[in-house]
């Protein structure tokens, strides 16, 4: 999707710092080195007990296409520091300009219920190129994943009635609209609004009109007549722009004139006022006016708590219009996925396990080339066991990151990760965006609490760290 | 920059609704009928008592460019309504394909300072033209506005010290992140650690090291040693990648070094822990050792409010570096902007002035051809008075939009909205960006409460609408 919309090549698409550090990898002699970092997150968002990876795609087709071209040189030869003087030196730039990527990437399929911890990338090459990949890497997972996790929750909520993504106008930025559409439907919203996210990304699109239609009119009724003539096929009438029950009564009133010319009317849309109350005024009118099929559709700030609350209550809609509040995820805006060092070869080639401190032991990142394995007890829960490939354990048991629990496993399980490049080419068809839909929703993925577990080798290896780092 | 950075043409972003309703407007002859819609927001974002209008440059690009393109129109054409038949006729796929764009377009700067119902853009043209630039207007001005606000409440938080901006890794998609920072740029902000957006939009870039650096080397000395020889121009270090204290004498021992080298320690960076504190420990460290002009930068979750209370306790952070918080505006991550039809002419040519209705009277928008003029009141307090272009007032007077209050007004006044697009071209040089930022860092804008008042006339006419609507 990203090159299909972008012309600039986004190589540049990172925070200065991984070049100024690339810069001096360079100078000290490191750029090459062998290197491994883990994208992952640490809590799950919304207060909810897992969320859906997506991204990869997208991730991917970054990553296959960066290269610096000569303009990309040309901008980063002007920088200069504090000084005045040139950031970075010819040679730089030069090994920049000739360098060819050859990151190998492993990666949770898009689409999957994870856990904190649980690595959602891989990324294992050249230091320099592991690094200069980590923001965008960072922006297009922990946004995706932010959304698809958002979505996901929203459908559950509505429990089999449909739920529609209307955000692209509240969205933050373009992208931030159609990536919010690709990663809510992805999550298992089943349409959208965004025309172009429906073009560049094969999501059925839904829409019908606005207020500012009924108000083009000298009527109501006159609208809603016009619209009819217009497109019979597709008939979901605003009914709130002047009076909700009148417009309830208009929408029967052309909704017999549509079937008497052999249509049927839809829908009814409501956007404001106690959507409560008027859909069961709606549905009791609709059905008593033969139109038990007319759909009741709901929108207005609605997200999985609003329409749990409208659930509990018994209102009475079938499809959940849902905007602003899923294509930001506007209780939780941003998902705190981070980037971490966890191995590196030294000089002799051997690889050195690598932690980041922290005072909370939780924030301690795990070292190693990790995996994770899904283990399914005989409940039907799952628990996930982060593991270092280079020590596969002869049996496997665990302990949780803050260290709380012994856990025996059960079954073979299963790899979450798997790869996607290798040496800088993509080894991975992407599912269609609908088949990662219908893996998403089909998941029947429960977790217990804790459902995150480290091998117990790794564990040890991880604590032989953090206490030889701490007595430095 | 939307040109410079998108490939695909933009035409098809927006919501599928307005295109049906464009259908609908073609199928009843009011497709070309002059109309007047107004992009406002109602209430102003994160508590505060103003916004920063931004996002006009990014809005004019999108204007100017659009065109349905031959695949554009064979998309449109396969999409279906419920009974599976064609949404869209020939005749109408061609009438889009043939169209020329002809928007008028008046618009506040960039960088303006301003209050709810304020018309940030006012669109007038064709019906069917002006429906359809709704969505993209809406997300690229809503977004910018409201990062460009939160900027601008940082910068004023952090009273005179310096305030960059590191968001990308948490911003919502790729253009989440690009026009998250030129926003903040242009609303006061010193810098961005985007080099993508540095390059396409002007800004400076700042950045230095990161925690991965630390963890490369046997030490974090070592590793300070390292930067310094490969960037003596351009180092902050980060300290607190293990111990803090032990890292800022660490860069201390460093910057000894550089100083025999003929450079200078420009900075340490704390990202973590007590920063009130560690920043007052760093600083008398600093100062005893002879690097009084070395400066503590401070991140970590920081937003307004975080600045506002470190700086009540005396905490010695002379740059705030700003990332989540600020690129997904955190506390409040939309603006609710909204594009209200306000005027439509009938078959006779005569204008009609429209309303939409709401429960809530301050929901109720505003009808006509709308300018505001700014008047200053003797002791610099700015109110904004909302007018009808077509009927100008032989005196200046006004009552709030929710009936509160009269006023008498001071001075001659200025208008807010510049005409920047005519007949489809554009007629307005965007300032450059630094210029804007000048601009926007400069008003001297005070606002009272309440601040915006409806001129008198166009208060009566509002009122007459909203009875006779109400009447229907």
């Amino acid at each position: 999707m990203l090159s299909k919309l972008y012309r600039h090549n986004l190589t540049l698409l990172t925070d200065l710092y991984q070049l100024t550090m690339d810069y001096g990898y360079h100078h000290a002699g490191l750029a090459d080195r062998e290197a491994v970092f883990h994208l992952f997150y640490r809590k799950n968002p919304f207060g909810g007990k897992y969320a859906v990876a997506a991204g990869l795609e997208l991730a991917l087709d970054y990553l296959q296409n960066l290269r610096f071209d000569v303009h990309d040189i040309q901008y980063l030869g002007g920088l200069t520091g504090a000084d005045g003087s040139a950031l970075f030196d010819e040679t730089f730039l030069n090994y920049l300009q000739r360098a060819r990527f050859r990151l190998d990437v492993d990666a949770v399929p898009e689409g999957t219920l994870v856990q904190p911890h649980v690595p959602l990338l891989r990324i294992q090459g050249p230091l320099w190129q592991a690094q200069l990949v980590e923001t965008a890497l960072l922006n297009l997972v922990n946004f995706s994943t932010l959304i698809a996790t958002k979505a996901h929750r929203t459908v559950r909520a509505a429990g089999g009635s449909g739920v529609l993504e209307f955000g692209l106008r509240r969205a933050q930025g373009i992208d931030g609209g159609i990536s919010a559409s690709r990663a809510a439907y992805l999550g298992g919203c089943d349409a959208t609004s965004n025309v172009l996210a429906g073009k560049l990304c094969g999501i059925p699109v839904r829409g019908t009109h606005a207020h500012a239609w009924v108000m083009c009119f000298d009527s109501e009724l006159e609208s809603f007549r016009a619209y009819a003539a217009a497109q019979p096929n597709n008939c979901v009438f605003l009914v709130d722009t002047y009076d909700t029950v009148e417009g309830v009564k208009n929408a029967i009133t052309v909704g017999r004139e549509l079937r008497a010319r052999g249509h049927e009317l839809n829908g009814i849309r409501l956007d404001s006022g106690d959507l409560a109350a008027l859909s069961k005024t709606a549905r009791e009118l609709l059905d008593a006016s033969g139109f038990g099929k007319t759909k009741i559709i709901a929108s207005n700030d609605l997200d999985e708590f609003r329409i749990a609350e409208l659930r509990a209550t018994g209102a009475e809609i079938a499809v959940w219009g849902v905007g602003t509040r899923l294509a930001t995820a506007y209780d939780q805006p941003a998902l705190g996925g981070v980037y971490k060092l966890a191995a590196i070869r030294d000089e002799e080639g051997a690889w050195q396990d690598r932690i980041k401190l922290s005072e909370n032991p939780i924030k301690v990142s795990n070292p190693g080339i990790l995996n994770a394995r899904r283990f399914v007890d005989p409940e039907g829960v799952c628990r996930d066991l982060i593991y270092d490939e280079k020590h596969l354990p002869a049996a496997w048991s665990g302990t949780t990151p803050d260290g709380r629990d012994q856990w025996a496993f059960f079954g073979p399980g299963a790899e979450l990760l798997v790869p996607v490049m290798r040496d800088g080419a993509v080894v991975y068809d992407s599912p269609k965006l609908r088949d990662i839909r219908a893996f998403c929703l089909d998941q029947a993925t429960t977790f217990g609490e804790p459902a995150v577990y480290l091998e117990a080798g790794l564990a040890a290896r991880r604590a032989a760290l953090m206490k030889a780092a701490i007595g430095e």
